[in-house]
């Protein structure tokens, strides 16, 4: 390997390190809207909803229909996403199912439930997947990496209905989580298409300040606990959120003024806002979406991809940043160069 | 492309799809050694156990020792692995925690717990993977394909603790499932070293006969169910093994003939014998566990691939099939040619 370094003018044009396209993405609101109103009513003592508002950034969020399952919303979710990428489901590979809570069943994985309501019968492979709130960015690594090595079109649905999992009782996660699907296809990119750079790390030790029992051990009904304080979470989100920024920027060889839009993992309002302020990124460059959804998980960062796609001038070239944290702790981020 | 077909001699060295390289496995039993005749004298009615003992194929089980967690025995397999492959935990890219069963709590990933265990904090990423018994395969491919794609060096840490979930009131089950905790290490494949073929489906539509149904939903205790006959079970399983093989070979244009170990899931000793038959491989080109082990779902073929190792002339240029089948529809098969 020669290690002179390249002096002269540094190209704009990066050659991707994993040639992978955004094809299709979609999201679905799995059931009604709960305002902020109505959640802060239901706790006891009831808080003022206009105080838990502004506190948390979330004015609304959706809670799963009883009896709707996470692979119905999720394959709803594929299905529109397969539909914007102008692909018929046979035409994937492999199926990631993405989600921190275990599906609809243990196993057989909940994956095969979203391929049968697609009518898939043997021409892919799925699986589930669980990191926390970065599953969605671990899993579009894995399945860059599949398609960059000859795999077909790969998608990721992102189920979270964290509502499942919280009660009144305990107010601080009652007030700030929400449900969603969203669905992403990746394909095969095209020229300067594809991942600049991915750092994902996981760190056993800190481990989190988050987390759910599994009720098959404990015996017990489970409901999902925070177990630190909002500032320590807050401060380790942050921390994470700039090493994983700083890291991917260095690997791609770029500033984050060459970066057109920065889609963080949003877990409240407060910590989106803490998080651009660390960025020191302008606010129309960050799609919020933790004011309608609430705190949504793994689904945040893909929800806010697709609110992007869908409504600001995404253009070619241009380059997004998904970066994330949550419980493990597992952080990380995955910067992205839109194709054609 | 040309798609001219080739003519004269075909070459005995194939250039393998995925350069990758087995570097290190091992294997640990959770628990203490139950026999059948223990396990056939807690169901009621009692059995005879010579008689179950004949027609499961198994002898003994090993059932996790109570308070120890999934965690620790595959950290103690993947620190074993390491040993084998001469890696520091340090110099892994990636750990993928595989398990049909939930792992020790649903989140964080249990990855993290494995992770914690070997002192690692942010020197790796980690995941929990979830395809029922095909979920090693799919590890398997997901970790050769990042590492393909120059990724360091990739864990894959399977544990399951199926005795967590089955109780002697349905035989069944009781009588055939055993834990077990394995760990293999992934590298760079040196020359005409790699996976030659992978063909990995699954079918949602089918879904597959057992199942375990997530508590946290049902609020109830649940356990591994049996939904259809051994006869169907057995009859499912040997059609995706033959699938798969022929597939596999097909993609890396090889008869069995060229395969000289063949690593097939184990749920059973009656379904290992009806799949060396099917595949008319002599007995000794495969490496029996389910005896010692039982129906160890996931960890069976890495079991395998461990013992193989362990007691086997694996020699240089060696190719071995690992093909399984599990609950999903999942089945597929991976081929491995073995370098220096």
């Amino acid at each position: 390997m020669d290690d002179t370094p390249i002096s002269g003018a540094v190209s704009r044009v990066h050659a991707p390190l994993l040639a992978v396209r955004i094809a299709g993405t979609a999201t679905v609101a799995p059931g009604p809207a709960i305002s902020t109103a109505e959640v802060a009513r239901r706790v006891t003592p009831a808080r003022d909803a206009a105080e838990i508002a502004e506190r948390t950034g979330i004015a609304s969020r959706y809670f799963v229909t009883a009896g709707v399952s996470a692979a119905e919303v999720g394959a709803e979710a594929l299905r529109r996403a397969l539909a914007a990428a102008r692909l018929r489901p046979e035409a994937l590979s492999r199926i990631v199912f993405v989600s921190s809570l275990g599906g609809d069943l243990l196993f057989p994985a909940t994956a095969n439930l979203v391929a049968a309501a697609l009518g898939l019968a043997g021409t892919c492979d799925c699986f589930d997947l669980n990191n926390a709130c970065l599953g969605f960015l671990t899993a579009f690594d894995i399945a860059a990496r599949g398609i960059a090595m000859g795999q077909g079109p790969v998608a990721i649905v992102v189920v979270e209905l964290p509502s499942r999992y919280i009660t009144p009782e305990d107010p601080r996660p009652f007030l700030v989580f929400g449900d969603a699907a969203t669905a992403v296809v990746l394909d095969r990119g095209r020229e300067n298409e594809g991942i600049l750079g991915s750092w994902l790390r996981n760190d056993g030790v800190a481990f989190g300040n988050v987390r759910l029992a599994h009720p098959g051990l404990t015996g017990r009904s489970e409901t999902i606990r925070f177990t630190a304080s909002s500032e320590r979470m807050s401060q380790e989100a942050i921390e994470a959120v700039r090493r994983s920024t700083d890291a991917v920027l260095a690997q791609a060889g770029l500033a984050l003024d060459d970066v057109q839009w920065i889609l963080p993992h949003q877990p409240n309002g407060a910590l989106l806002a803490a998080i651009t302020m660390e960025l020191a990124v302008p606010p129309e460059r960050v799609v919020p979406v933790v004011q309608e959804f609430g705190s949504v998980g793994a689904a945040s960062i893909p929800l806010s991809l697709d609110r992007l796609r869908r409504t600001r001038p995404v253009r070619c070239g241009d380059r997004l940043l998904m970066v994330g944290v949550g419980a493990g702790l597992s952080s990380g981020a995955i910067l992205h160069q839109v194709g054609e």
